[in-house]
């Protein structure tokens, strides 16, 4: 049985559920998930689906194509529909850091990640082995001050030529430049290793040991124009205290990073998050 | 503007979602929460549904009666509709523990809970002094072994008196007689102070502190006829370490047992709750 | 059998410990607890450390002498001994939020807290039934820009009046003046409801909502000149989500709220925090 | 500079800290970590101690003898002293699931355990090549009711062959032999995925799903006769909800299940734990 993931995005009015699930039904579809969200300051009305379609002579273009031209218009929506099997096809940005890489790889090859990872690129070569180790091509492609248009060009390439849907930023410590920003929008996920919007850019755990906070925590975020600033997708936390030097703060943070982005990729891949207004509505 | 909440309960079968959205198109609602969950394996349906009425003119009675007579036959359904200025109303059973008690009374005071408690009952005169600082009737029916049946009468006589809609155990320490189970399915919320299904019944934090946990937890949960096994309504936990004494543990516990109750009567009282095969479905 | 506490503090040295716990065995006592923190970076030493002493006949200033002379001037040593029956003495200042209030005076009553609390002070009349319910004295004091000197010396004359030890504020919506700080160093504690340093200020709930986060908090600091800045007690945090308003923060926030300035006031009424360098050591 | 780290455990009686802490002072140590426990039910005192030697000429060897002549047979005490440097060598133990083969795995790659892992022993081929990736000797010991007195003197010859000082069951499918059991007392780690004492033995997601729960849990403990009733190290939860399928409990339990063991193997590595009367004490 095909199963299809459907993602909405409109103006809040009446009638939205019941048309797209007159739709559903019109498909012969069970829908087997529903969850919407007003945004009721904003008046955005947001809805993901997932339903079983009995019919299997029904093909995903046929659907998509039905579905702009019977209620696409009329509300004035913005859309995705996706089969279940189409897996997205992420790529891995690493620099010298290899917890996060470790961990997005094991759970990788132990199958709890619904992604393709055909390519890792990164800024230096410490972590090539580790690339081969799972069997992953590995692209180093330096990035200084002197070379970010080249190195820029370099990135998007690869990107196009293995099909990138998705980056996944696991410590990846150069900025990212705006064009490839623009190519890649809501879909860059990256871990700043603090509990936004405490303790922005670099050394957060350095100012967080100075500030004497108790608890610590990490941020995924999707990458946008302002470092640090973008819409967040996860976060979480582990108590610190006043015996924890600062070396324990990075060593109990590199458990929060891990587990942060790992959530962030889940979700991502599975369709779950929606962006607007510099904010996510996660789909549980 | 009238606000109603629908819940909705049947087997789970295509078209449910958009007749019944179609049926809130029709009576000129609009929907701002609409929630639902299918038991997979059992293939039941749930749903939890707000919307807003425009149209002044149509009472909730004129709804039940449309509703009863378009959907409900057609797929079998059991449902229930609110209008949201409908509180609930809620009695409080208490013996001599006063730290739930004090925390209910002190959220209701500061308009924590949409509920009214016009009754509190317990089996000992020790929080009487409690209830009058609240200006809330006390009742004192005593209830040992000798007297089981006179007291539940007296209990059942003042609920009905009361109107009361469901009932609290803030720790009361005694059985509810199975009359009163059946008066009141789903409806009586206890505190247990474990982590259920571990350490059930009498002294938790005791077990809890030989066996050398180290997290402790609280569990609310509707009352059913076997002691502790009823419907788990929300849990949660606390670390506890080999430093603490079981009167830490106690200590630790009282705070998880007020916030856990809390949890559930605000729960329970905003109809976010539904029961099927001794589990909940809790919308959020 | 005589129960106290010691608490020291100087620059880490060797034979700290031997000392003092040498003193204790002269003194026929037994150590029950101790518990130590050595600062590396700043080459500090931290010391809690509780013991029973089976003579009856030595007195507590016979043993604060002892000490003075037998080891503080060895190792330079700030310090303070209490005996485990000396209740602190707390004076609770609101404004005209209820909650912490409520909760505060529910685990008073209830016999939770290690403290008496003589004194209610407020720059409203808004909550002083609340203070009658519980019998506690309550003090109007006007605090506005123009009586700012005048209100500071009322203050001040009640807390020594009162013999208040430390002062909790329990959501008190007012800046403490220098003069108040400056008698009260490291004696007076806030909530602030956000998870600090993140949103300091005014209105954290309305920008934590704004900006997105997954998980919101509240800190109980000590009060110091710079606003929100004080050495950090207790944090603590709650996830929110999409679906939650800036009411639902706020709702959530005030357990939040309560837990956290509660848990604060039991450290501090315990003698169980040290502070040095804008930082707190907490002896657990 | 030398460290060491200094374990121990007698009835609690005076003097115990002051002759320690002499000790130390006569070897000319500085202690930079002190924490002990008095266990008042069971009269039982625990002890850890870090000091930094400054005098290099003093071996390890002599501190033990010394430490033996001087202290322990006054306070009738069980005592263990160990270099920093000295890392135990750890066999991993596991059948065909991976996910914490390779978060253990990836840790130890990545510098973050304190430990040396010579060994994994598995009764399956299944993880072979995981073993082969990261360079670790893997060893097939089939294990079957027919085989077990076999099985168990192949483990325990290839335990003493490769030095090995503890045993982390990274869920190894198999019930430990009592002789294994004796030989290694108190040094077997075992992670079982659930709350313990809710839901020990097999399928305990499935228990937990049919329980409606609303947390999950799990455990690490020291494996003794009793199956998952030996003394536990840590336990961490996580939330679920009606919409969670048994599916996701596993999936959800899959980091409960890396993270709660990791933390037992750092503990443990870094002698951080202490066990009496089933139950351990673990210092932070």
């Amino acid at each position: 049985m095909q199963k299809i993931t459907i993602l909405i995005h409109c103006e809040d009015q009446k009638g939205i559920i019941a048309a797209v699930t007159n739709f559903i039904l019109k498909i012969e579809g069970n829908i087997i998930y529903i969850d919407q969200h007003v945004d009721v300051e904003q008046n955005e009305f947001f809805m993901r689906l997932e339903c079983e379609l009995t019919n299997k002579e029904i093909g995903l273009a046929s659907i998509q194509n039905d579905f702009h031209q019977t209620i696409v218009q009329d509300f004035n929506m913005s859309w995705e529909i996706y089969t279940k099997d189409q897996k997205p096809r992420m790529a891995l940005f690493v620099s010298k850091y290899d917890h996060c890489l470790f961990d997005i790889l094991g759970r990788y090859s132990a199958g709890e990640l619904n992604v393709e990872i055909p390519l890792i690129v990164s800024n230096h070569e410490d972590l090539r082995s580790i690339a081969e180790r799972f069997n992953i091509p590995f692209h180093y492609i330096p990035f200084t001050k002197e070379n970010k248009a080249e190195g820029e060009q370099q990135q998007i390439e690869l990107l196009k030529e293995y099909g990138i849907d998705f980056i996944v930023l696991a410590r990846y410590m150069q900025i990212i430049t705006p064009n490839l920003i623009a190519l890649y929008e809501n879909k860059i996920i990256n871990i700043h290793h603090s509990f936004l919007p405490a303790f922005p850019g670099a050394k957060p755990y350095h100012s967080a040991f100075k500030r004497g906070v108790k608890i610590i925590g990490a941020t995924s975020h999707y990458v946008t124009q302002e470092l640090d600033e973008g819409p967040i997708i996860e976060q979480d936390i582990t108590r610190v205290s006043h015996i924890n030097s600062i070396e324990d703060f990075i060593m109990k943070g590199r458990d929060l990073e891990r587990i942060v982005l790992a959530r962030a990729i889940k979700l991502h891949s599975e369709r779950k998050t929606m962006v607007f207004s510099n904010k996510t509505v996660v789909f549980s």
